[in-house]
């Protein structure tokens, strides 16, 4: 129960600020540009797993929950309730959004700017990299340090990825915002692009690692 | 006596350069802008837990260490010395920093640009992951990175919160350049909404942690 | 033959995700500038170092791997297997940029804006400091950090060196947009410096070291 | 004599990427600005600890050698050579950009841009802090964060200080561009305001911790 209210509670705080970000820099003149938001997400995820990681795994985004069910590294009833507990934590902090920046329309959403083709790619690499990073880091030699890393990676991935798609990698983050604002027309894209993307890292770090298992 | 010294100077340099970089932002034309004094905030509190920590613990926050008191993590003594050197270093901050800016009207004073309400709930959930983050990385097996993640951490939240609350989280922080400045109106969401923020971690954090407690 | 598929890969993320991040500032307005671009390449760094380096070293760089050749670091086999792994994930990721910006005449090719001297000091002094933070961050102590230490050093160089010479440091990266895009006039350059640099950075620490060997 | 070699590069590195940093700025439309300068030193500073730390002790600043020597921290042969290696690195560095950029009159000098006394009480205090950062972070618990936390420190110290003093805290970085440009008129403030700094950080560091003896 506790480790199902950590991934409500890092998912709220992941979409809070992250996508609260993408919303101050539309209410205050691109005060946060594309480095600030990329830092802005990246850095709250390094709070979240420093602070919940150690009680839930700090997975706070459903592709990453649905990879490690795959991977048999989480049961399935835990896998369930994670990512019941991901989409409300982000439905939740859409929702206060929506409350405090009543005139915002996108509520920090995620769109292609240019093809369908251009935002799937982007989005498939970017998440093959967040999981393969996350299975790497989380092994017992580089544990302490696999927050920062992790964050930073957000940080590096959304520099490139945002002005393609946004830079989501995370369904439960796009999902929310989407939703709310009533615009779920691309929300397909950002619902498959991460999963395949991770599941492949899966795939890929099996095969380089074989016997040794990723360790949260 | 030298864990007090510790919070008086660990507090007067987080108002020095924290509110500074926010005057020298105003007064050279935005040379920092808001990712600039982000990270200026941040990187300082990386500075001070590292220089500090061992010796105080590095408070340097009134209601991190009132937070710290409700949860019996500190005793009523050290913690009413710690508030009354926490104060006193950040009033002598700001009267330096009024002294080598005297044109400078608000030294860094913290002020809503929108609604009250909208102020009050960021600076209540910012203090809140500021406050969740803290117990969190301060465990054993990651206190070696504390320092990076919390400051970092200040880092992330400013970014969400500068345009619209200033960004303070802190009520020592906010305390002494709105008393320096003559400018009190609004200190009273800047003392209590970081309070309520940090006791509600507190809180959440028992919940989900149930007897094991924040070692700092 | 895991460690080679990692060292393509790692090659294939640093190029698409660095040369993407200067293809996307091209076409979206600078959104990044500078100080994206040289974040984007050094947290990906990071992350391929966090998420790889357990398998293979994460060299990802043909003039680290030269350079550990010559040093007797790595095994002549393997410093071959090694080079033609990063070689072809670099020109992988360069068709695949290709493919999704095909408008996009440079691919983020690196080439000199002033004159041939300054840009091959610049890769040269920028190579030397780089493999030489490498010899001394991976040593046991350090170890744990050295994902985030090399990844930043490689953002702090490309601040320096990005205006002058595209802040290349590695071959593998320098080749693959110039071929893929057909200009490779100035490629010498970039195949040269940084081994030079490299090397010299090798025989300093040696000199400094004596007897204590790098360790990976 | 390893050790003198390692100071003599460090201060090398130090003032060829630091000061270089400010030159690439003013040659290329302020393409680093105030954030991008603040990063490179900050980041070089990173490298030069994690590269050459094990071997010197990475001091690269004479303001540390002589706070370090009044501490009986190291003796004084030691302290003579590294200090002669310190501004003989820095003016080969110089020297070094005086002849790839020979139309740059200020080689990255540091002068005051408003009242001598601003200067000197924000030196002086910068120096302060990064003094007592290094004397904190140094000790055996947080030593394999050291060199992060350190280039950082310097990071968030140019983001406050860079637009009034310069940002040096540092008498071989500000010595060789102002000898070697030709301009000294300002220099004693560069000399002697780190140095005051540094000795009272030295001062209550012993204050507060008492018997505990600062270990590089």
């Amino acid at each position: 129960m506790k480790k199902y209210i950590a991934e409500f509670i890092g998912t709220f705080i992941l979409v809070f600020f992250g996508t609260g970000s993408v919303i101050v820099n539309e209410q205050y003149n691109n005060a946060l540009d594309l480095i600030g938001i990329s830092f802005a997400f990246g850095i709250v995820i390094v709070a979240i797993i420093y602070s919940l990681g150690s009680i839930s795994g700090a997975h706070i985004n459903p592709a990453v929950t649905m990879t490690l069910l795959i991977g048999k590294l989480i049961d399935k009833k835990d896998a369930l309730f994670y990512m019941i507990a991901q989409f409300s934590g982000a439905i939740i902090a859409s929702l206060l959004l929506h409350s405090i920046f009543p005139n915002n329309l996108e509520l920090g959403a995620t769109n292609p700017s240019g093809s369908i083709v251009q935002t799937f790619v982007v989005e498939l690499v970017s998440s093959f990299v967040l999981m393969l990073t996350i299975l790497g880091v989380t092994q017992k030699e580089t544990k302490v340090a696999a927050g920062l890393v992790i964050g930073l990676t957000v940080t590096g991935l959304i520099l490139f990825a945002g002005p393609i798609s946004g830079g989501s990698f995370n369904p439960a983050r796009s999902f929310a915002p989407a939703v709310i604002s009533g615009n779920i027309s691309n929300l397909w894209i950002y619902l498959s692009a991460p999963l395949v993307g991770s599941i492949s890292a899966l795939l890929i770090w099996n095969l380089m690692s074989l016997g040794k298992n990723a360790v949260r």
